[in-house]
């Protein structure tokens, strides 16, 4: 890995560590027994516990990439410190719990961070009760969205400014329930073009994973992000795409080690991604049954897989994706390093090198 | 019903027609080809049809009485034309799109609103996938709470007021998930106490259905209501009660044909609700098991609901319930009452005789 991209990560690792403490105390704030500033009923134990569990997955935070692209925003335009960044932080945070939690549900997911799903929390809490596990989750997950658009609101913030963050986060919430929906039908679809692939990549995670956290940064700093539509999506978009075929790959040739679950999940789970859509395209009629017996199918084991990862070599998909997420995030860096002329070197230098470091991760 | 309660539901009735017409536009001008505001996908229909059925739940709308205490509750301070007050009504009438959706997926109701709930309308669309109808009505839902605060923050308001009006709104989000919460953990509570009962229905119904709609109605007239707000919170929560009460009432002794659903739902659905709860201090030790035998058994049959019925009567507890209802119907006229010196005499008299309409209506 080459020097800018491990200073870009040094940057993103400090984010990191000053979020998660933040984030910490921001949960601790809720419910402070003198000065929490959440009213939870009086009495009882669900809301209570539901909170605990949107505190916990939330904590378990990894990168905070979101969180870097906000701090670095605002590092764009000026060094100085930046009141409400660490509100976008929280906000843009939460709104991802909020989707963990309700994804986890659709997708019937024990596993999320290396813990367990909030459904399976409470699955785990009441083993005979099914519906009362997912009335629950359903619950905790919106508790999150709302916690999500309220931290924004009841800042110190100007209200103009406050009010055009909060703007950027719930257009994010809309467009990224929109990209859920439309993340759905993909898998209806036998074969869906890279076009579509490329619109639900966008929509349900570029645009509150990269867009919103690039204008709430500049928001925050004080620049208004809308002439500058344009470039931001770009990027946005490149990055997410780049970002979202390196993870396609790594789910069926990425090390079961690093990857922190069993490689495959896309295709036992059905999911027409990147990966499943090139080997559709390329395979041969007997490659393609072998394929879509093992789409959708939970037991499909992993001598089933080795065939498909071998189909997949053979008509060279893992070099062609390689190259694709390659292109992509080569894309997004040109965006970035058109900046230079504009905004300031050191946020500009991670910009343009976050979209390398993306797809040469191995987890 | 008398002249002065006549006259509050004649202005509900007009508050009601001008808003169905501003709601339905509303929903033209997100999708408007034109100039539409939200970013739908360009591929897909899954995003356009979860739009489609937050519109039609969202539309058949009932009383819309909390269009009425918005409208009523800026009537409080001036006679003028005030704006806001239709985003402030979109925006709550979108919060309880939002509540419905979900609690649709959690009680497993087919039925909402004399049409079918969102979950149904989808599991008759994917009749052979569940978990795919489930997944989009949750997604629903999530559409229907970002598009609810998102009004608020999109509208030409002075920014102070629309970010005070927002954060009213994802407050009561927050706290309404809150009550939603405690509602499921009461059925766990073999004999919930008449003080969870009422937390349980303040959280639930009236912070969002009441006292949310005084704030934002008093927000958009240019009052700050944090001085009014323990006279504001003791009107909701007496009324909010006063009408638990009597729809609990109304599920067991009201008539099917005004109900518009089967009588005993609260019952065949195990819910322990204001009847329930009195049932079972009241009832030997035969009642009481016909009646736990009774509670959350889908087939329980319309002799045992007559049972039921009639040992409800037998203890007199139709007639207590009603006066429990009537008792928290005047104490909240009473903080109405108050009023008359400081706010101006219609809108005080629409919020004195609501709680008499309450408690009257026989569905």
């Amino acid at each position: 890995m080459n020097d800018a991209i491990t200073a870009a990560l040094r940057r993103a690792a400090g984010h990191q560590r000053r979020f998660d403490a933040r984030f910490a105390a921001y949960f601790d704030s809720l419910t402070d027994p003198e000065s929490g500033t959440l009213e939870i009923p009086p009495h009882g134990a669900f809301p209570a516990r539901a909170l605990e569990l949107v505190r916990e997955l939330s904590l378990r935070g990894g990168k905070r990439l979101r969180v870097a692209l906000i701090h670095e925003a605002a590092g764009l335009v000026t060094g100085e410190f930046v009141p409400g960044l660490d509100e976008a932080a929280i906000s843009i945070e939460l709104l991802q719990t909020h989707g963990l939690i309700h994804d986890d549900i659709i997708d019937d997911s024990p596993v999320r961070r290396g813990g367990p799903s909030t459904y399976y929390a409470y699955r785990r809490e009441f083993p005979d009760r099914p519906d009362t596990a997912l009335a629950l989750a359903v619950l905790a997950g919106d508790l999150a969205a709302f916690l999500s658009v309220r931290v924004l609101l009841t800042s110190d913030l100007p209200p103009a400014r406050a009010l055009a963050m909060a703007a950027v986060h719930a257009e994010a919430g809309a467009v990224t329930t929109a990209g859920q929906l439309l993340d759905l039908e993909r898998d209806f679809h036998p074969a869906p073009g890279t076009e579509l692939l490329h619109t639900v990549t966008e929509y349900k995670s570029t645009r509150y994973s990269v867009l919103a956290p690039l204008r709430l940064g500049l928001l925050a700093a004080g620049t208004d992000p809308a002439p500058y539509t344009d470039e931001l999506r770009g990027y946005a978009t490149a990055l997410g795409i780049a970002n979202q075929i390196h993870d396609d790959w790594l789910d069926l040739f990425g090390s079961p080690e690093r990857l922190g679950k069993s490689p495959g999940s896309d295709i036992r789970s059905g999911r027409r991604s990147y990966v499943v859509r090139a080997l559709s395209a390329a395979a041969d009629e007997s490659e393609l049954n072998l394929l879509e017996d093992a789409l959708g199918d939970p037991g499909c084991d992993d001598d089933t897989l080795d065939r498909i990862r071998r189909i997949a070599r053979s008509h060279g998909i893992d070099r062609t994706l390689r190259a694709d997420a390659d292109r992509f995030a080569r894309r997004a860096a040109g965006h970035a390093a058109a900046w230079r002329e504009r905004w300031r070197p050191e946020a500009v230098a991670f910009l343009e090198h976050l979209p390398a470091w993306t797809v040469s991760r191995d987890h």
